[in-house]
């Protein structure tokens, strides 16, 4: 049997004008490769409502998978969940499932769950839901189109939750901790803590936030007991972080 | 007036199979924005002819300009010329200006124009040259799609040759100097000179031939008399190096 195919539609202004370099097509291209899934495709489009629908149709219509980035954030340009709603001519609405991650999301972090960021609750109706363990908006599945966020670190947190199921394998599970401490403080006993529960997978994603360094430790396996015993020791390293 | 508009079309398997990283799509995206013309869309396709020919149709028919990167090499898969002449129903022959080029080129640097290299000099009739200052083989415009190599290096080249054309500008013109050492040894004597020719540009493009570094320092500008002259003082610098 050929193996699925896919394309990548990569949505916005900042990659055609060249501000931003596009890291995204090249990290998936990668994992796609490594799957047995055979990238055929890419389309790079501006944030333009009617070149989003005209290509993931297109797309979507051609190909097994069609994998989206960007343009699902909380400004008025992220246009990415109204037009891949608009592509498959269905309404869009804030989800109960998904303003309940949000709302916990932002509860934990002190930060106001405002009209913006309601936004990102607006997912399709049937779409199932791509857990994003950095940010918590979450992206979505509708049909064979994948929605992701564009940011990297995001984009790839989602990716990584998304293809085992996919490719049928066990769901890939995952646990973030917050820690408000610097890359640098926090390698050491993250790396021994890694090589101690070498059967799970740890990522590290920086950030800055009021001027001060921090990371989000997400760590991810098929077995939710090992996550929960790994969480637990590295809350213990770093107490009073857990997000 | 509207800004005129433009697609990239990047042609190669390596690209979509995440082994290489395309750099030719962020490259060429700054220089438009810089030169007034909208970058609207990107595609990237395999080394598949029916997916080259259906792309640059959708593409030409849409923009002001397509771009292509990759496939205009002397190897087997190097199929872009060969499409974009199906695309516009046209054949495909050996032209006599590109063989000279190549010809020229080959003799000066001792290589052999064999049979695969000829296969560069395939150039659809009624297309304009685009200058390869790096390895000779030249891209070609026909109508509104200009073709270009892949090498990063030599795709930055032919943006430089092409753009005044496409903007009305006065047209840049190049020399070429191939010197057989490393770019280490190089820099301070080029710095002073590009100080002292201001009015000019210098690029160098390293490479490695037979375990051994060299560069070609590539001087471009609008007056052929002061290019003429920055060269012969490079030459004089680095002796018995004229390529």
């Amino acid at each position: 049997m050929p193996n699925p195919t896919a394309a990548i539609l990569i949505i916005g202004d900042e990659i055609l004008s060249g501000r931003t370099r596009d890291a995204n097509m090249h990290y998936l291209a990668g994992e796609l490769t490594r799957i047995g899934i055979d990238l055929k495709e890419v389309r790079v489009v501006s944030d333009d409502h009617d070149a989003i629908v005209t290509a993931v149709n297109a797309l979507r219509a051609a190909y097994t998978h069609v994998f989206t980035s960007g343009g699902i954030g909380p400004t008025h340009d992220d246009i990415t969940a109204d037009a891949i709603a608009a592509a498959f001519g269905m309404e869009l609405h804030v989800r109960d499932d998904a303003r309940a991650i949000l709302a916990a999301h932002y509860d934990r972090s002190g930060l106001d769950f405002n009209a913006a960021r309601l936004r990102m609750a607006r997912i399709p109706e049937g779409a199932t839901l791509i857990e994003n363990p950095i940010s918590a908006a979450p992206g979505f599945s509708l049909d064979n189109v994948h929605v992701m966020a564009g940011v990297p670190s995001i984009f790839q947190a989602m990716v990584a939750s998304l293809l085992p199921r996919l490719t049928g394998g066990e769901p890939l599970l995952s646990q973030t901790l917050r820690i408000g401490r610097g890359e640098g403080e926090i390698a050491e006993p993250l790396a021994a803590l890694a090589a101690e529960f070498a059967d799970l997978s740890f990522g590290s994603y920086p950030f800055i936030q009021n001027g001060a360094y921090g990371a989000n430790i997400v760590i991810r396996g098929t077995d939710p007991g090992r996550i929960d015993a790994a969480i637990s020791r590295l809350a213990g390293l770093f107490p009073a972080e857990r997000a």
